[in-house]
């Protein structure tokens, strides 16, 4: 029985096109020269993020810190909505790192979104010397722990006019941005509106083996560059992973298929008797009543079905390695099992 | 008319005893010998917080701090109540100096309050080596931004207990806790049972004019003595100020006049209309519906009443430099006044 | 006129034989199951290092940077020879981000090489509680500043043997660690002999297009896997730049002809009136008598020879891009112009 | 035996007219409104510093450690002379809290003394983006570890004037720059022409029991103000210590008297075989030939003479607490024992 991989889409791996992409790219000493590769990656990325310049970095965790490093300072505080990945997934470099200290904002308006008020509500630069300044608002679009929500454009815009009226700089954490702008059917630049600064993942749902790109003024990149060579992102002959990210983002369409897959198991999940949350992206969370977290991932491990815990539920995530047929084998896989409830009870929240 | 001082017990300045103690202390070298004052004050200090070892700092923020620093390490988050003062009023040392991420219960007991439960569930150790590592549980008692909140013997029992459970290490920042002592009829000692390191301030209600100290082991002493140099808080001939402190160590047991006068001023005020939190110790937060924080702060120095802002609403915070008849005098003072309310609608909550 | 790149070998670029590899490595997701490819890349380096374990990293500046942060803690001081690469050229992540107050060794010996005595004479850990401690020793080999100098066997053990009597942890910068076993005749593992940790370099001479490795024990590779996700070198499919490693790992021994071209350049350049550093490996420092170091490398771009400056010299580094004929080149290009001097005064030193 | 305690001026106690002035100070709650003795305080050392502002700290560590947080940035490295206190005395806070990569400056002008060659050949500020920048030039006046040499007021100025064209900022740790002034015979004032921050110490000769000043414009001084609090300086009444303060200003004349205590502690030694650097202010660096530092200080404390180690030698420091006989008490304690050396061979260097 092969398994079938749903723990994350960070498991999609290059395909022959992008492996020859790969074999095949022009490539320079990236810290000396720049490397041709890179150039061509970074130009795009820019582009298609509407900023006016973006940087290479090995992963969506250095973006955020590199990001996070040059917006705060000590005695800053940053917002971000609750469970966010900079606040609970990347080992507290926003803290020591980084050097601010982190305010949870309550997603008052639905999982992964928080109202404007939120935002003013938890803003405060008008204490004597000795106080903390708020400094930064981070954004995640989608938002991961919530169940790849999308912050839809309008609500995006209002979000950073509050951000600006409150003088706060804002950063998008936009690992899944591309997964954001197929679901809410506009562009990536328009979910970038008014930032400051935005980090996107070329792995994950677009496919490419690592690499994510962080994006800002020009200014902006020129000093990330010089932070990036202080953490140890500074590669040399980039190119070989950036053509495979020149390829991934040509593919930012193809995410509607993983959307689809992650409707159709929810779909499919629902008549098995979950309770599942309707996926806006590709990210499902869904518990089954009666189970905890671990014996639902146990029992769905001895069926060939690997998932992951989030939140107290069970999150499936749809990627490109895995096919409309895959889902459907796993659903079948979960009818022939005795565990995975009747179909009697469906539950929609 | 003279100002009436309720903004703090920070204000408290030394009187005829304590300057005497100062000007007759008999000082040497703290750094290359040890002060013997200072050492006197430390044993005291160690035996009334029943610790083994105390070290004196110029500040609880030092204190608090040079606990997390030795606590906390990369990738450790901390948990705190929310609203405590290691999360809100130090700076952010807590993360970009101690370098730890912390995380906000929810005071799910009462304000200033949270059950074991909040502890447990907020607490994960399980992850994968990616995963930040949950290591230190920060109490606070009193709770000063709940308004003086006591943390009562067998509730901080349960709560170190389950930190035990889940390994969690224990600190206490009892900058007050002299108070929560006095108002729970019990020893500092008892207020510290089980945790590894406690904060205690010799300045605010004690009256001393500067200095706090931080207790645990020998060794950890040892440790926050190298600390404490690094930061810059191992001063000379501390002795000066040490016998300030031996001197304040004297009066805990006068705390109870202030808890008195913060009673006398909760029922004063809800007389007048006030919204009042009843205080359990020497800080009282209340608010005059009808008006806005600022609009009440302002029209109270206006009759020379000096209180300050607090979670939203009017702080005021008694000491030993304020007597009962100062309190009877804002009060007075508040009657004669237009717009402090009639006693028509009281409200206590 | 096509431009010869003597400016570094980190412009080694990846052959047909490194891009097939990478072109159809086996990968997986390195964070959440170990990438196949990357753990027996690992496994090799480990092999070859004669070390327990070993860690692959995105860069050198990473994995010296790790080795650092786990050896070195606040008030720590650490020992490294003038003009190491830890000391001048990482941006000084050594003390922000590491937290160690270096200390240069004079170099007693001969360019990059100093004495066990000079190690003694800088070690002082007898002195009181608020004094630094003097913790690690960090050794390069090959020495890049002093003109890729080698640290041979029986003097790298006595360095070893003394700071182990003096209790100092011992990382070695082994960026081209393999030029100096292929230099001393010696296996790399030969020249890991009691070190703790070290860092070598898979691009530079082995000319893979980015990577390096971080090695010590099972546990220090534990520890060392956790900051590298902190510092966002966690990558996903590492595979497609492993295999590359791989590949770069079985060409150790071609390193001798970057050093015959050394010598042959080296050579040539004091025909040519040049006072020539005899290179011990793939590195040369030379000087043109009566030009400035800025001056000389401008003439030498003008012929489209490009080199760098290093230590107040031009530095030329020989690697897998460069043939003999492309040095007999270079001397070529030289000899026709006015500048370069005439054979009539040759200068070894 | 009474022991005569010569091994630092920061063992002097406070005498009665500073216990007085301690004991009856005005005082304020410093965070909140300013202590006006404090303030007082402050003012007067600006004034005589020659700044626009000053702060009082704790600790001299604390005013370097201030003054280098804002001055230094990631990847910047600042220069200091050999051994200076900066560098070896202040646990590396420097490096790890300041953020800067030091680097020593050879004394090649004289102990403690440099050139404004070294300054320029130091400084490198040309290369490219992943370059190291040198920003910050720290003076040491006097040079505790050099034996308490001063920086004269012209050479001063050239070092000054070297770091302007250099485009370095200018701290100057003046934790002895009374002494200098003194010595130099011009107004403290004089010595920090030019400096951007200066940090000076009310304790060590000056006799307070402690507390420094750390000075520049207004706007640095807010910013300094913030920091104290983030390290834990913030003290409430810090006038009962700042009150100290003002008298130790009164006597920055008196020094005159250690300096010449210490001459007479040098001729003396010289009489009986030692070999001693003929002292420009208050600190005598001296030594026995045929006795290591360890035996010499050994038997000085068996004479009950209590002097410290330093730079290989012992280190004599003459301060207030050390009269002009206590001196002739010292000397006369050593000619009557045997091991002091005859007067036969006097050595002055």
């Amino acid at each position: 029985m092969t398994s079938i991989d749903l723990r994350s889409d960070t498991v999609t791996r290059p395909d022959e096109r992008m492996r020859t992409a790969m074999a095949t790219a022009e490539v320079g000493d990236d810290v000396l020269d720049g490397d041709p590769t890179m150039r061509r990656l970074e130009d795009r990325a820019a582009e298609l993020l509407g900023m006016p310049a973006a940087l290479w970095v090995p992963t969506g965790c250095m973006g955020n810190t590199i990001a996070l490093m040059l917006h705060l300072k000590r005695g800053d505080s940053f917002l971000a909505p609750e469970d966010a990945h900079v606040l609970n997934h990347e080992l507290g470099t926003a803290a020591w790192l980084a050097g601010g200290m982190p305010q949870a904002l309550p997603c008052d308006v639905g999982p992964g979104r928080f109202s404007p008020d939120a935002v003013r509500a938890a803003t405060d630069n008008t204490g004597p010397y000795h106080s903390m300044r708020t400094s930064l608002l981070c954004l995640e679009n989608t938002h991961n722990s919530a169940g790849g929500t999308v912050l839809p454009p309008e609500e995006h815009g209002r979000l950073v006019a509050v951000a600006r009226d409150q003088r706060l700089a804002v950063h998008l954490d936009g690992a899944r941005l591309w997964n954001a702008a197929v679901a809410a059917g506009v562009s990536p630049a328009e979910l970038t509106t008014g930032v400051d600064t935005v980090q996107s993942c070329l792995s994950k749902g677009l496919g490419a083996p690592m690499g994510s790109v962080v994006a800002g003024t020009e200014e902006f990149v020129g000093e990330a560059r010089r932070i990036r060579k202080m953490l140890g992102g500074g590669v040399r002959q980039g190119g070989v992973v950036a053509a495979a990210g020149l390829v991934a983002l040509e593919r930012i369409e193809d995410l509607a298929v993983d959307h689809d897959n992650a409707r159709a198991l929810a779909d499919g999940l629902a008549e098995l008797g979950w309770r599942v949350r309707e996926p806006q992206t590709n990210i499902l969370l869904a518990e089954l009543p009666g189970l905890t977290q671990a014996e639902a991932l146990e029992r769905l491990t001895a069926l060939g079905v690997l998932a992951g815990p989030m939140a107290g539920q069970v999150r499936f995530v749809t990627h490109r390695d895995v096919s409309k047929s895959d889902i459907d084998e796993v659903l079948n896989r979960m009818r022939r099992s005795e565990w995975a409830g009747s179909s009697s009870t469906t539950a929609r929240s």
